[in-house]
């Protein structure tokens, strides 16, 4: 049987370069893609990934999480605060505890059900902007944890993880990944065109200046 | 600062017991509770945990999941299917992939929220029904990844570990936590009183009968 891979797809940037670079190791109709809805007030990244999916031909979930809100607040996900993208506890107020972990834990029960052992994500701990869980040692340690726990071969590929944003930009360029760059999201305050002025639309913004590139979305 | 524990308190025989122990450990008022609403079938078990902590005197919090469902089939959340304690792929139909894994995860990140330190969890790998996120590997791996996901020191509590059923009923008694069992329940169909029929009744009637205890909930 050949290898399957389910990609972690927020429709940003990150993840969409991630789908790119699953098409180059499996057959992309071994390929499917997973995105959450978990309140996010960027919620347009939801229609962002379908689009891109389906564009790719890849089978695409959405997963709801209406978790997160009776969790606490924070800036990405609490409707009742002002989007804020200072400071909170030596982290960005943009962080939301665990998220990433829920997000891998999610997938891989999502990939249990459909008998697929790679999973494919786009976190980075060279730009990883204060979260603590894009790290590779987090990711390593949560392999481990539902390698354990599902009783199950679960592979986490996170193949953006030393690039810089820059970089990653290049590798998209390189994978063909250019033009889907167009329909990918990034803006923390979900606005389109986007805001230009949040942490996120600063960090995308100078990836593409770095990289040389003019940023299809802009354009 | 005083050290402060959550405990998961799921209004199970094991959790409620948890929740005895942790009382032994820690000043009363630094103890908290987290049940997750994650559309059980037996769903009668959130009521009673909120009255096994509120006579307690515990702050209880209720986080709701809504992704289990979209993540396919299982006889425990499954609202299409019959229920079924069956086997599927060497595992119990009951098995919600990655279940216990999902709930540490939303209760560390509570905990971060709230500043607390330590998790207790009923998880025990002696009777363990087969599912594998409650064995002391897949434990000891989620708490090294949840300290580094989030940056933060927690320790995972889970005193039930090498305890059989029925050295679950003894430690129960010891504690001070039989009156409570007559609130808590246990049923996989949810049904009260229990059906007495299902893996989990079955499980918790020979747990009492091995210790020589009768069952509160029965009288």
């Amino acid at each position: 049987m050949q290898e399957q891979a389910l990609v972690i797809l927020s429709g940003g940037q990150d993840s969409t370069t991630c789908l790119y670079w699953a098409k180059k190791r499996f057959d992309v109709k071994n390929i499917e893609a997973v995105t959450f809805d978990y309140g996010q007030r960027h919620k347009i990244e939801i229609s962002c990934a379908q689009q891109i999916a389906e564009s790719n031909n890849i089978s695409h979930h959405i997963i709801p999480i209406n978790s997160f809100e009776s969790l606490g607040q924070n800036s990405l996900t609490g409707s009742k605060s002002e989007f804020d993208d200072g400071q909170y506890r030596n982290l960005p107020k943009t962080f939301v505890p665990g998220r990433n972990l829920i997000f891998l834990t999610f997938a891989a029960s999502l990939a249990w059900q459909k008998k697929i052992n790679h999973l494919v994500i786009g976190t980075s701990q060279t730009d990883y902007s204060g979260y603590p869980d894009c790290r590779e040692n987090t990711i390593e340690a949560m392999e481990k944890t539902l390698n354990l726990g599902l009783d199950y071969a679960i592979k986490i590929h996170a193949p953006l993880m030393h690039l810089s944003k820059s970089e990653t930009v290049v590798l998209a360029a390189e994978l063909g990944a250019m033009d889907a760059m167009a329909y990918t999201h990034t803006c923390y305050k979900g606005e389109q065109p986007p805001c230009q002025q949040c942490e996120a639309c600063k960090l995308r913004e100078k990836g593409f200046i770095n990289a040389g590139f003019e940023d299809p979305l802009l354009n």
